[in-house]
């Protein structure tokens, strides 16, 4: 019997939301299970991407032996690049969720090429002291994998992002026999989805969505404007299909849409009818009941395709009185205030805007419910559990759900945080300590649809490029601006009161007030962005410097 | 035939959320039907509470006869206070509604005593040229009515807020007949609340609740809190009926929580049963399992009880390993953020907290889902239907499911807003221009539950006092402060860098840090509310001025 230690340590999204990544450790040999990013929050204003401290792995980079992704949402692969820029090893992934790591490379400059190796369920894969098998799950998104990994020590299985679905869009089922199978031959440790602790029973299937999106293409008069996140391959399928069935043409909308459409179309994950597409710029010019548009923006994400259509500033695409606007997304937990603004804008136009809960639903959730949780659970029966991805409400649910199992052979369920480290050995599991953990802001300077080099931006040390603060003053029922507006600063030498530099500065700000529409006007995030945006291109042009900018809007 | 026209002025809670207020103008006579306030958002930080702007009251003050009140719920009753104070005319209410008012009153100095008209369901009463009869309808509120105001050109129908509860707890049905010769009489008009016309179906009965909190009382070891909303009487009814059921002494908690169940009790509104009531002081020294907790601070407010129990800072009250904490409210847009931190400090400590939807629910709404809505346009078959209460989103669902009742004698739905004014002579009804509606900030001056002088801050005159706006870095993970706080400002003379006033009040803001635990430290909310009120403590002593003070906390 070895006395070697096992340690996991989950190094993001443990009482944390995104930014998923776990260390598995045996002796000398280290593996990442997934490397994600996390969209930054408004206390986060000034960065445009969060990744996760590396502190820890590059202190162990010798033994880092390779990334094994599980699938291809940004909070499971987002770092990925930024991870590859510090730590070059070989990166384990679906066909999709490669392609989709590829699209994200495209902003950086890697000295070295990737080197993907592409995996699919069913198959095993060896890395140092693991054996890794790729195992099929249902999820939102395609091409989706657990991971039983097994080590001298016994097997850990990670499930990844999952939901049973028992009657996927697509046929594939969730691979439950394989998991029955690990659980009859015993699993050390379960480190399991979290993201639905806290809602009752089972997640409805995808095809749960067909009768409500059905009845939309049934009755709408006028267009039928979809907003879906990108990597809903299976919901834009649904779209297609029915666009073809009710004689619609369809437009594609906004960069994240066309770039994951387009690499879904060339593995054979999306068909797309012949002849159904429509260019954006003629989506305006067809008969409005002969079109269909799948735009992405569901978060209300101000520089968004579909926020800038709720605010009448897209280049392509209005909504216009009549349309039917479709909303089949979850509102993530913060995004409430921007997406009904979003929503609320597009009722003013006249919109019918169709959103939230409804039976038959718009949107069902691709994470598994508490009935599901069980269902693992049981299939599994793991010596050890420690429940993965989710804020500390929803780990210590799920981590009470298992409790009801320790008639089942559950020695211990670990309710943990990003940081923390589980030690298995043949005497058992335990805490042992802690690594740093952390976040890493980004400013990817890209503005406008057009990227430009990434920064990383260490908050701790603003006094290197300071902080600067417009602060506005706007009428929130008028749109209308009602001082100059001001700007204060910090640790920034350029920007003394009353220098040129700084009288330009506000004048840019006003410029970019002036040129906002009353919409966009009464809509802080958006009003925010753009100065932000504006004032961020005219300091680093004249300064090459970076200060964080945040602007103030006081609504009076 | 009357050439006069009747005027209807919804002067706030159309397209936005709170602040319910609508102007009835018949000749020179002119009711105020509700009074509310509203609470402020993220970007209205650095005042307390949000007024209507009275202005077109004040330019018309000679013709108001009353403000006519359906319920106490701070959104509609909140800007008495601030009313009364510039216009004085009666107030009627009922007693529970009007003892709400009179509670806020004691926070104003009024330089004259209050006119308060108490009435009952099914009274009628006649201001000016306006015969208006009170009808009981069914809220989450107990002594909620509608109005059925009867004017010379026909009869205008305001709800108020409702749900259709066929099983109210407290036996006292809505009053459907009434409505229902109403309608066969005939209804120009009807006001309706629209605040749920998202959400399909029924709004299920108060009585549903008590399964869910039965089997939390039941299976609880150790001790129960919950929170709800103060103005809940049901709720809290059904609180100290199961603590009296399952042993346990309550303890009340939360000013507003103590001020509210002292009114509904001296009123007869509820019953508490004898010796039930544990002073807060000793809730921690009886036993676990004899003692349930009511506490206010659902929303995750930074100064509210729950909120500092959650970071352990309250006086009397912790939470400890094996507690059961249950939130009985719905999360208002915009606070999920603030409640799920609150919840995880919870949880953190070993509590199980439950939260969110469940079957049985642990909460239910008190407003009307679709098929209340239809029930009530069916019973009233009004001719003009204009939704209220809801941001335009709501209002104009509302107003789409009056399309379907055109057949019944509807002729037009207005979906209007804020400031917007609806004619009717005797040719019909149309929209006639706007009135003057905005928001009046207060600064209430009140901290650490001391109730200090009411200032109404101008921010359109955010030169007068200034603005100060003091940032700190702060570790989310080990909450440990980056940098010294630095302090900017602008307008606010006294503010120069480095001058000795300012390096106070950057020792002030410091000391605040250091005197906040951990817990506090990585709450965004409560750092600011707090660093806000020791600035301001000192700010305003120091120099009598009151800027803006607008914490930014950078998280590193």
């Amino acid at each position: 019997m070895s006395d070697h230690k096992l340690q996991v340590i989950p190094l993001g999204g443990l009482g944390e939301f995104g930014m998923n990544m776990t260390a598995i450790r045996y002796k000398d040999d280290i593996i990442i299970v997934d490397c994600g990013m996390m969209f930054p929050e408004a206390e986060l204003l000034g960065v445009d991407l969060v990744m996760p401290d590396l502190t820890y792995l590059k202190e162990n980079q010798e033994q880092i032996r390779a990334v094994v992704l599980t699938h291809g949402h940004e909070d499971h692969i987002g770092a990925v690049p930024y991870f590859l820029s510090e730590i070059d090893v070989p990166v384990y992934g679906t066909d999709f969720t490669l392609a989709l790591v590829d699209r994200r490379l495209e902003e950086y400059e890697l000295e070295q090429e990737p080197r993907f190796i592409h995996i699919k369920p069913k198959e095993t894969v060896e890395i140092g002291p693991f054996k890794i098998e790729f195992i099929h799950v249902t999820h939102s998104i395609v091409s989706a994998v657990a991971l039983a990994i097994t080590t001298p020590l016994g097997v850990i299985f990670h499930t990844g992002d999952f939901k049973v679905d028992p009657t996927p869009t697509d046929n594939e089922l969730f691979d439950l026999h394989t998991l029955a199978e690990y659980g009859k031959r015993g699993v050390l440790l379960l480190l399991s989805d979290s993201t639905n602790s806290d809602r009752p029973g089972y997640t409805e299937s995808e095809r749960a969505v067909r009768p409500r999106m059905e009845e939309v293409f049934n009755r709408a008069e006028r267009r039928v404007v979809v907003s879906c996140f990108s990597s809903s391959i299976h919901r834009i399928q649904l779209v297609l299909d029915l666009a073809q069935e009710y004689g619609r043409r369809v437009a594609v909308v906004g960069r994240s849409m066309v770039s994951v459409t387009e690499i879904a179309h060339s593995l054979g994950l999306l068909d797309i009818p012949d002849g159904i597409l429509l260019r954006p710029q003629d989506a305006m010019d067809a008969p409005p009941d002969k079109v269909a548009i799948l735009i992405s923006g569901t978060q209300g994400e101000p520089m968004s395709a579909l926020a800038r259509v709720a605010v009448d500033n897209h280049k392509h695409v209005s909504v216009e009185q009549g349309d039917t606007v479709v909303l089949s997304a979850r509102i993530i937990p913060g995004n409430e205030k921007a997406i009904f603004r979003m929503i609320d804008h597009m009722a003013r136009r006249g919109a019918d805007v169709l959103y939230g809960a409804m039976s038959p639903p718009l949107h069902v959730s691709g994470h598994a419910s508490v009935e599901e949780m069980k269902l693992v659970l049981n299939l599994l029966r793991p010596r050890y559990f420690m429940p993965i991805h989710g804020e500390f409400r929803q780990l210590s649910k799920h981590a009470r759900l298992a409790d009801h199992l320790k008639f089942a052979g559950l020695e211990e369920a670990f309710v943990m945080e990003s940081g923390d480290v589980l030690e298995i050995d043949h005497h058992g599991a335990r805490r042992a300590g802690k690594v740093p953990v952390g976040r890493v802001c980004i400013d990817s300077g890209s503005v406008d649809d057009v990227v430009q080099e990434v920064v990383i931006r260490d908050r701790r040390h603003l006094s290197e490029d300071g902080i600067v603060l417009p602060i506005i003053a706007i009428n929130r029922h008028t749109g209308r601006i009602e001082n100059l507006p001001e700007i204060v600063s910090r640790g920034f030498a350029r920007a003394e009161d009353g220098s040129a530099f700084m009288q330009t500065a506000r004048q840019i700000v006003a410029k970019t007030l002036e040129g906002s529409n009353q919409e966009e006007k009464t809509d802080w995030g958006v009003m925010k962005e753009k100065i932000r945006a504006d004032l961020k291109r005219y300091i680093v042009k004249e300064t090459s410097r970076r200060p964080l900018i945040m602007p103030v809007i006081l609504e009076v």
